[in-house]
């Protein structure tokens, strides 16, 4: 079923989700929110974009051009229809498109920051699942692995550009293997724990494309108190 | 001037600094209570150990055999009277030897745990720093590098035995590439921050020797309340 959501925490932001495909997730609400963005940030691609909530939300922060490629047609056309229930054509352009091939077409050196929130999950072979569901590529490395995020940003960001992608906490050694592989420097990480006294379950990484080595570990959120509300931080998000 | 403290938070255990070398830290503290020790574990070695606050500590989680190395006689000194005054002599052995040369001799596959809390500073050739001073060597990389400790590592932990390790976050990246190269996973991490809305400021991560990929994130601690004062968690250490 489709229908026209506010997106969290925006006032001004309408985004249009279908159940039948996915809902966008607090993960694209955490890191259009992490990710560093200046004043002269000019332009910026979301990788992956699904409905669009990054790239409505960043649209908030810069006025910058962003692009959003979404492999999905149907998803791909809703962040269309979200783009102009927003009147933000002329910031937000979506391409339905492979990431993996649009990236071939695009001048290298050419964006300021990337970001992506990617499936989260290695697919096997052996894994009983449906290779064409909606919900399948998006949590799936099927179409995108964390491999070809990196080795992307590594040919469209300018020096110094930065990349900031969403995950589990287990997969961040891989992360980091696959930044240094591709020149990216990590830089800043903030990790997300449910509540007091249990282990992180969202990662936010940002690197920098040939940056200098240090990385900085930001203050911790918590989205859930002790009797399972959300806590203020995450709830300024859904008022 | 050498004086005996009781070793922050363990009643029974007294530790002999001298101010002039240098005192135990926080850090000393914190790595003995995050290494994961279960029962099977057989055998211990602290590299650096300083005046032996951590093997001391460890004393009081298991019965295994630890032996402390530290390369500065004045310090092994202090901790050989420590372990006495404590009467750990039959559990604690505290060799008075560069770890790099000592690890020459063990044989290999034969530790279940390795800790250390290493120097956190790069020597370069241009600081001006005293080599020989006592704080110097334990601070900066001069006698002691992670590459080092990660190669002792591989060496003489047996197979899945883990090595815990303390150090500044901005040198994670770093810890984690030293790690894989000698096939150590890193397993569980723990952030340290100062005060809430402040960036890290301790790490503590443990990694397997061959073990299979998959890093936790562990609940973060927090040192200082708002106003200052210990937090309840840190202040049990002092009490």
């Amino acid at each position: 079923m489709k229908v026209i959501n506010y997106l969290l925490g925006y006032k001004d932001l309408k985004i249009i989700q279908d159940s039948e495909m996915f809902n966008f997730s607090l993960d694209s609400v955490l890191l259009p929110n992490f990710v560093t963005i200046n004043k002269k940030v000019k332009k910026i691609l979301d990788i992956g974009c699904g409905n669009a909530p990054i790239p409505l939300i960043l649209s908030t922060k810069t006025n910058a051009k962003i692009i959003g490629v979404e492999i999905q047609k149907g998803v791909a056309l809703l962040a269309e229809e979200s783009i102009k229930i927003n009147n933000k054509e002329d910031q937000i352009t979506i391409i339905n498109e492979d990431i993996n091939e649009f990236y071939k077409k695009c001048e290298t050196d050419t964006f300021d920051v990337i970001t992506c929130n990617p499936p989260f999950f290695k697919y096997k072979k052996s894994s009983n699942i449906n290779k064409n569901d909606y919900k399948t590529i998006a949590r799936h490395e099927i179409k995108l692995n964390l491999d070809q995020i990196f080795i992307i940003a590594r040919k469209l960001l300018k020096n110094n550009g930065i990349i900031a992608i969403v995950n589990r906490p287990e997969r961040f050694v891989e992360i980091i293997e696959c930044m240094k592989k591709n020149n990216i420097e990590p830089k800043k990480v903030q990790f997300i724990y449910p509540k007091n006294n249990m282990e992180a379950n969202i990662m936010l990484i940002e690197g920098s494309k040939n940056g200098n080595p240090g990385l900085k570990v930001v203050p911790p959120l918590y989205t859930h108190l002790d009797n399972g509300k959300y806590t203020s931080e995450i709830k300024k998000y859904f008022e």
